[in-house]
C-alpha cells in the first residue's frame, strides 16, 4: 500500500541522490513578467505530464530508464521578492554544485537564470553562458526594476563581463540592447547559424546553458509569456542543442519559460518534455 | 535536498499508513464513459491543485493539518479492460477495509464505484447505499454492456438487493430506470427533500456514500462528462453531505465524475477539493 | 449499409411530415448582433449535442420518442442580407403554418424572430407575443439599422400594436426601451413574477413564445452574444415556460441566441437541449 | 478625422477632470498572487468590454450619460516591486483625494487596496473599512512577505486598529486569521447577513469600501485568482452594494481581483462591468 | 419540405450507394486511449465542419462534385469492448469489400485500423500496410492489453508475417519497438525519405493506407490524443500521400486521431478534412 | 491626472495628424462572414495587445519611435448593412488621400478592402493590386449576394479591369474561380514565387496592397474565420511583404481577417501586430 505513483517525480520510480550526476530542481517564480504571467506552472505542468511521453529516445537511441536522474521538487518562492527568491535559487545551487553535480533548473521567467549564474560562477570562475532566447534581455533596468525577466543577461555580464556571452536566435529587444550586444556579447540574431564556430572556439571551457523556450517558433510553443512570431522550428532547436551538449563541457544549465496556461492543447508542456528528456539523455551519456 | 514537495499528496508531508484512519485512492478510469471522456483526469487534477484552497474549513472549525489521513495514489488502470479494472479497484479497497480502515475513492466514471462497494459488501453484509447523483445509473445495460457507468447502482443492486439503496437528486435516466427505482430503491428526484428521514431510518447500518458531483448544477461544476442542467446549488450539496457524514457510520465512499478537461476556468477541480476536504475532515473528526 | 446515423435530425430515426404537429427549423444567422457573433452556430451545435440527453423527461414523465415530431433542418440563410433572410424565414413558417403545423424556430439571433412573427400574424391576426428575455428589444433604430436583433421587438410591436406584448425577465436596455414599454407593452423587469396574472389574461389567445435564452443568468447559460448578470436560475425558466404551454395556445415559437463558441464547457448547449426537449414534450402532450 | 474613438475610457466620450466628482484608476498589479496570476489584465478588460453594456440602469433607472466621471487610466506599476507600486497608487489617490474627489480604485490583486487605503486613511482619521471578500486576507505575512494580498487587511488594521473593520461574505482563510477576527475585526461568515445592522453603526463616518469580487460564487465569477467555491450569487451582492452606497458616506472604494483569463466565456468581465456601473451611479445619484 | 440539410453526410447531396467506388464510415472509438481520450469525436467533428472548406482541389484541379462517393455514417460502438467493438468494424468493412469497393475508415484511436485490416486480409491475402504515424504502435501488449492503440501495428504483423509492413515518420515508442522493427517491418524514421523506393517495390500489391494524423507536426495538428513534437508539415504529408495514392492500388485506408476537443481553434479538424479531400479525389480520380 | 495611458493608439503617445504620412483607421465588421465570424474584434485586438511587441525592429533596424504615425481609431460600422459600411469605409480613406496620406485599413473581413479600393482607385486611375491570400474571392456572388468576402476582388476586378490584379498564395476557391483567375488576373498559386517578376513589372505604378493573413499556414495564425491548412511561415510572408513595401509605391493598404476568439494563445494577435509593425516602419522609412 505505499504511495509511489503520486511521487510525481520526472522518472516516476524510487531516487538516489548519491547516483545522480545531474540534478533538477524548478524555480515557479514569474513575478516580474510584463506581459502575460504563468510560468511559475512551468516545472509543475511538465512533471505532470512528462509521463505522455516515452523514456526512450529514438534520435540518440538511448533510454531514461538506464541513468540516475534525482528531482529535487520545486522550490518554495515567495511571490513578489526577487532578490530574496534569486538568493533561493542561488543556495539551492550552490548546494548542488558543492556535490560535484550539475544543477538543471527549471523556470519559472528568465530571471531565475541568474541564481544559478551565480552559483555556477562562483564555483566555475571561467564560466561562459550559451544563450538561446527569442530576446535580448540585455537592458539595465525595466521600469526602473534591475531584477527583472528583461535584464537577466545583463545581469549575468555584470558578474561575467565582456566575450563571455554568445546570444543565438535573437529577434526582439529594444535598440539599446542591441546596441549593447555588439559592444559585449555574441550575438546572432534570428536562428542558429555560426554556433557551430562559437562551439569550437568554447571547447573545454566550463559552459553554463540557458534556453528560454520563446526562441521556437509559437506555432510550436504557443504556451510562453512573450510569444514573437518567426522563431525555431523543432528540429532547428533539438539539432542545436544536441550540438551544443555533445561538445560542450555544461556544468549547469535552465530550462525556462513554458506558461501552460496560454496553450490549451498541451502541445508547449510535451515540446519542453521532449527537450528535457533528449537534454538529459546527452548530458547523462557523456558522463558514462 | 529532499524531494518533499513533488511528493504530490493531499496532505504535501510525510504519511503515515498506521496511524490513518482513512485511506484515499484514485481511479482514473473513463473507458465506459458514453458522452465525453475525461474522468480519468480528475484525481490527478484535485491533488495538483488542491493545495490551492486551505487545509482549514470555516464551516466546521476544523484543520486538516490535525489529522493523520494517508494518501495510497492512483492505481495503475489499463483503459479498455473493466472487469480487470473493476478487480484492481475491489482488491485496493478490500486491502484497506482489512485493515480496519476507510476506503475513500476518488473517480473516474461512475463504474468504478463497483470495485469498492465489492469490497464493502462482503465486509459489511447489510451495507446500504446513499447514492447522490443527477442521473439514476440504472439500467440494465447500455449499449449491450453491462459494466458500465450508466449501469453501476443496478450491479450495486444486483449485489444487495431491494430497499438498500437511497437515490437523491435524480433527474435524468430513461424511462425504464425510474420505473425500476419505483420497485427496487428509494428515489427522490431533482433535490435532497427526505434526506432527514432517509438519514433517520439508517442510523447505525454500515452506510456506503457514492457522489456523482453532476449532482451540482452545471454552472457551479461544468467540469463534467454528462453535465444536466437543473441541478443542487454548492451550498445544498454541502449542507446535505455535512447532514449524512454527521449522522451516517460510513464505512466506504468515493466521489466521482470530475472532468477537469471540459472546464478551463477551474473552478470544478476547486469545488471538488473543497467538498473533499469537508468530508474528509467531518469524517476524521468523528473518529476522535 | 444506410446511412441513418448520420441523419443528424433531433429524434434520430426517420421523420414523418404528415404526422408531426410540430415543424422545427432552424436558422443560422447573426449578421446583426452587435457584441458577439456566432449564434448561427446555435442550431447546428444544439442538433449535434442533443444525443447527449435522454428523450425522456423525468419532469413530466413524457418520452419524446412517444411523439412524432419533424425536423425540417437549417434555412440556407445569406449573411449580410437581413430583408432577404427574413423573408426566407417567414416563407418557411407560412408554409408550415399553412399545413396546420406549428413552426418551431431555432435562431441564431434574435431578429429572426420577426420572420416567424410575419407569418403567424398573417395567419392569426389576433396574435400576441410572451417575450422571455433579458433585453427589451425596443428601440427604433440600432447604429440607424431597423432589422437588428436590438429592434426585433419593437417591429413585433409594429404588427401587432399596443397591449399585445408581454415581456418578462428584462433587466438590460436604454432608458428609451423602458419608456416605451411603459406606454405600449407590458413588461415584468427582472424575473417572471406576474407571469400567472398575464397568463390569465391570455387564456384563449394565440400566443407567439419567444424565447432569448439570455434570460438565463450567464453563470447558467454563458454561451451567448450578449451576457447580462443577474438573470434565473435553470428551475425559474422551466417552471415558466411549463406555466405558459401547459395553459397557453401557443400557435408558433422561437427558442435563441446560442452561440456554443462562448463556451467551452458546453453546458449552454445542453441547457438549450434540455428546454427544447421540455417544450416539445409539453406542446405534443397536449396536442394528443 | 479624430480619434475619440479608442480613447478606451469607460465613458467613451471626452472627459472633464475638473466636474468630475469620482476619478477612476486602474492598478494592474499581481506580483503577490500565490495561486493563479493575471488581475493585471483587470482594468484593461473592463475598459475593453464596458460598451457591451448599457449606460442604463433598469435597477436604479439612472444613466451614465447624466453624469460626469473621469477615468484617469491605468498606472504604469512595476512588476516584482510592491513597496513602490504601492507608493504610486498611494500617490494617485492622495492626489485624487486632495481634489477632493472620490478615488475609485481597479485592481489588479487585493494588495493594491493599501495604497488607496493608506491615502484615505491620511486625509479622513475616522476612516472605517468595508471589506467584501470570500477570504479574510488577515493573515501577518505569507510565506514571509508582508506585503502580500493575503496580508492586506491585516496590513489595513495595523494603521486604523481594532473596531474599525466589518468583514462580509468570508469563506476561506487559515486558523489564525478567523481567530485573529474574534479579537480585531467585526466578521461575518459566509454570506452578508447583519450587513443592515453594521451599517446602522458607521452611519456618517467615513468609510472606504473594498470588494473583492471573489465573495461571488464562482459560477457567476470564474474569472479570479483564487475561486472559493459557495458563494454570494449576482442578486445578493448588487443588493448589499445598494444598501452600503445609498447608506454609507464612501470616501474612497475599490473592486479587484478580475483576472480575465480564466474565464473565456467573459462573464466575469460583464459581471466587475455591471457592478462598477451600479456603484457609479449609486455613488454619483447622491452627490447630485 | 424536406430535410435534407441535416444529412449531415460529407458530400451534403443525396447518395448513391450502387454507384460509390468508396464507402466512407466512422468509428468514434478511444476506449484504449492511454493519455487523452476523444478521438471518438473525430468523425463527427469532420463531418460537422466539412463544409468550411471547398470541394474543388486547386492541388489536382478535380472537385468531389463530379464524382459519387457513399458516406455510411458512424458505427454504434460500445465503449469499454474492444473486441466487440473491432468486430463490428470488421464486419462493415467486410460488406463494403464484398461489393468490390473501398472500405474508407475514419477514426476514433488507432486500434480501429484492426477491424478493417482483418477485413482486407481476409479479400487480399497478399496485402501489405503503408503505416504513416508519430508512433511505432508495435508493442505486444500494453499495460497487460494487447488490444489497445499502441499494439495495433503489432496485431497487424501477426495477420501479415514479416516483410509486409513499411512504416514512415515514426518519431516515438519503447526501445522494444524500434528492435521489432528492425527484424519484422521496414521503418523509415522521422520523415518521409525513401518513400519512392518503397512504393517502387509496392507496385501492384494491394495495399492498406493508414494515416494517424499524429505524424504531423502539433503545431499543425494539435488535436491529437499523443501530441508528438518534431512531425511533417502540411505539404511534406500531403505530397507523400499523393505519391502513394497515385501509385500504389489502395484497396482500403483509414484517416484516425484526431481529437478535436483539444483543439480549440478548430485547425485540426479543417486539416483533416482537407486530406480527406485530396486523398478521396485521388482515389477517385484513378477509378475513372 | 493626464489620461494618456487609456488612448488606446498603436504608438502610445500624443499624436500628430499634420506630421503623419500614414494614418491607420479600423473596419470591425464581418457581416459577410460565411464560415466563423470575429474578425470585427481584429483591430481592436491588435490595439490591446500591440504593448506586448516592441517598437524596434532587429529585421530593419528601425524603430517607431522616430516616425509620426496617426492612427484614426475604428469607424462606427452599422452590422448587418454591407453597402452603407462599405461607404463609410470609402469615405474616410477618400478623406485621407485627399490629404496626400496613405490609408492603412485594418479589418474586419476582406469584403472592407472594397471601399478602401473604391477610394484608391478614385484618386490613383492606375491603381494595381497586390492581393496576398489563401483564398481566390473572385465569386461572382456568395449565396447570391454580390458583396461578400467571397467577391471582394472580383468587384475590385470590376473597377479596374484585366491585368491589373496579382493574386498570390491562393490554395482555396471553387473551380469557377481559379478560371476566372486564368482570364482575368494574374494569380500565382500555393506560395509566392514569382513576386520579384511581378514587382518588376510593377515598378513605378500606384499600388494597392491587401493582405489577408490567412495567406499563413494555419499553425502559425489559427485565429482568423476560414483557416486552410498548407500556408506560409512568417518568414515566407514576411520576406515577401518586405519586397513589396521596398520596391513598390503602395498608396494604400490592408490587413485582414484577424479573428481573435479563435486562438485562446493570442499568437494570432501577435503575428498581426509584428506584421504591421515592419510594414508601418518599411513605409515609413521610404517616405524619410
Amino acid at each position: 500500500m505505499l504511495n509511489q505513483k503520486n511521487n510525481d517525480n520526472f522518472l516516476g520510480g524510487p531516487q538516489n541522490f548519491e547516483e545522480s550526476d545531474i540534478v533538477i530542481f524548478g524555480a515557479p517564480f514569474d513575478s516580474t513578467t510584463s506581459y502575460r504571467p504563468g510560468t511559475r506552472f512551468g516545472p509543475k505542468s511538465m512533471r505532470s505530464e512528462f509521463f505522455g511521453i516515452e523514456t526512450y529516445s529514438p534520435y540518440q537511441d538511448l533510454d531514461l530508464a538506464d541513468f540516475t536522474i534525482y528531482d529535487a521538487g520545486d522550490l518554495d518562492l515567495c511571490f513578489g521578492d526577487c532578490s530574496y527568491s534569486l538568493k533561493q535559487i542561488e543556495d539551492m545551487a550552490s548546494e548542488i554544485l558543492a556535490e560535484g553535480k550539475l544543477p538543471f533548473l527549471l523556470g519559472g521567467e528568465h530571471l531565475v537564470t541568474l541564481g544559478n549564474v551565480r552559483a555556477s560562477a562562483a564555483r566555475y570562475p571561467d564560466l561562459h553562458i550559451l544563450h538561446l532566447d527569442a530576446h535580448a534581455d540585455l537592458r539595465d533596468d525595466y521600469l526602473g526594476m534591475q531584477l527583472s525577466h528583461a535584464c537577466v543577461i545583463r545581469r549575468c555580464h555584470e558578474i561575467l563581463g565582456d566575450g563571455r556571452i554568445f546570444q543565438f536566435g535573437i529577434r526582439s529587444g529594444d535598440k539599446s540592447e542591441f546596441e549593447f550586444a555588439k559592444r559585449h556579447t555574441y550575438m546572432n540574431k534570428f536562428n542558429l547559424e555560426g554556433l557551430e564556430n562559437t562551439l569550437e572556439g568554447l571547447r573545454g571551457k566550463p559552459v553554463y546553458l540557458t534556453i528560454d523556450l520563446d526562441i521556437l517558433d509559437p506555432s510550436v510553443f504557443p504556451g510562453t509569456g512573450t510569444p514573437e512570431p518567426g522563431g525555431l522550428s523543432f528540429h532547428m532547436l533539438l539539432e542545436g542543442i544536441m550540438k551544443i551538449t555533445e561538445s560542450m563541457n555544461i556544468v549547469a544549465c535552465d530550462l525556462n519559460e513554458l506558461s501552460p496556461t496560454y496553450d490549451s492543447s498541451g502541445i508547449s508542456t510535451m515540446t519542453a518534455c521532449k527537450l528535457l528528456r533528449e537534454i538529459l539523455l546527452s548530458l547523462s551519456a557523456k558522463q558514462l
